[in-house]
């Protein structure tokens, strides 16, 4: 029988090391089909917890030092302890290997404050087949522009308010994909209540101009993308230059191609923004889209 | 032995009706220890759920009906389905008499979108045995103005950021009281990007001038204060008029008293606004909590 997916808790060290080593081991594969959690996790209760998700090609996880570093930064908005890297490194190798390899796989890492009052985060990697996004990377997406209620400077005026971490309070981010499909969109981009382009729901915007790929940012409250940081990695031997720019939506409208890029889906093109059409750059699409499969960590 | 907490998973009707008839009985009462969520329930990946929070006094819940009335309007901004009021009221019910009944316990009830592509939401209600308040009833609370990066009207223009929804993705009402405590004080009021007062992360700000009992809104895209609306129920057979306000930080540090209201803590009064000392109205506290404690479904 085919085995599709797998999980591995986490049994990361709280902050009294001595209560770690009477825990047993670091990480265990256990039955993806079981109830692991409690009702008081705060995962469950608050969303108070982080993730990370990062796309494994044949087996190999893709960009996994990024995604480690920016579960790291997720942890640190959230004051919660350090995730030990090399514990995450193996749990997610051997959720890896818990399933036959395919061309492509995700692995998923999520790390709670715990069951409130405890002390002790609760940690698992889940690992599964990727769903077929065959048709997102080739037709492309109709996207719909959503006003995300914060100022493009809130991550330097409020850092409480969380924006750029990857946490696990995502009510919001779901919302905005329902309202998106009420506006016959697919996906969204989300707009600073001072009318700046920042990201997708669980994605990052990329466009092109000429020769010019970019990316909105930086210091916008938003997520630091792995998958558009692996693409402006690749650019330079490839003829492009990149850029970080301050954007609204009428340059977004006005570019030559845009993207939502993100570890799992991939590079999927958008072709409309808003009602507005956008072209397609088929050749750069398929192009990246090689690229980031084929890319090993 | 004490049964202090409990736990009833409530079977909720999916929205294939017949899927339910072979899914047993509505409600169960499970061993609150044990695991009982998938780590894939929406819960706990997204904060993907509502939930809501009453107080159970001598084994009686208290506004229960506002409760559930509350419960159902955060569905409805979910677009969850709507809670069957008769399955949760009988599960709220085994919660409470599977604990030993004391002065002060809680019930919360919590429902989430369920395993993502099951369909089928995910429901409990948990009660346990409340902890003291009396310091923070008497002493009160030094609080600390926050800034929640919104407009005061988002919930008019913007209703996928589900401002006003109780909703389990709650990271940022948590890392505000951890900014709090950076201030040295011990509670938050979110305040509109455009400077009007909000609400707490988990209360309704109340206030007196004069005769008249104040809090904020409506429309300001926050909570409906099940507390602070038995209050406002109380209030004109004591001698107070009631009346919303749109306020400023300034107007609340002139209030003759002001206090921090909700279904557990019950009414906490406020003793600094950002460094500025309140006087404590001793009398009308302990009245209300007085009230508030006696009041039975």
């Amino acid at each position: 029988m085919l085995r599709s997916s797998s999980l591995v808790l986490v049994n990361q060290p709280s902050r009294d090391a001595a209560a770690h080593d009477v825990l047993g081991p670091a990480y265990c594969v256990v039955d993806v089909n079981a109830p692991h959690l409690s009702v008081m996790d705060l995962a469950a209760t608050r969303g108070d917890g982080i993730f990370d998700t990062m796309s494994v090609g044949h087996g190999h996880p893709q960009a996994l030092d990024h995604h480690l570093r920016r579960f790291a930064a997720s942890a640190a908005a959230l004051e919660l302890l350090p995730p030990d890297a090399e514990v995450w490194r193996s749990a997610i190798a051997a959720a890896i290997a818990a399933v036959d390899p395919v061309a492509e796989s995700f692995v998923k890492i999520v790390m709670s404050r715990g069951i409130e009052g405890d002390g002790r985060p609760t940690g698992w990697a889940y690992c599964a087949h990727s769903p077929d996004y065959t048709p997102e990377r080739t037709v492309g997406l109709r996207v719909a522009f959503l006003d995300r209620g914060l100022r493009h400077d809130v991550a330097v005026t409020s850092p409480w308010l969380l924006a750029g971490a990857k946490t696990l309070s995502y009510a919001v981010n779901r919302a905005a994909v329902r309202e998106a499909v009420r506006r016959d969109a697919d996906d969204v981009i989300f707009v600073s209540s001072d009318g700046f382009v920042l990201e997708g729901p669980t994605s990052t915007v990329l466009y092109r101009r000429g020769t010019t790929l970019l990316t909105p940012g930086p210091g916008l409250g938003i997520l630091d993308g792995t998958t558009q940081a692996s693409i402006f990695e690749w650019a330079p031997q490839h003829g492009f230059e990149t850029r970080f720019e301050l954007a609204t939506p009428e340059m977004l409208k006005r570019a030559d191609a845009a993207w939502l890029v993100s570890s799992v889906r991939l590079v999927a093109p958008i072709r409309s923004l808003d009602g507005t059409s956008m072209s397609l750059d088929r050749e750069l699409t398929e192009q990246l889209n090689r690229y980031l499969l084929a890319q090993q960590s």
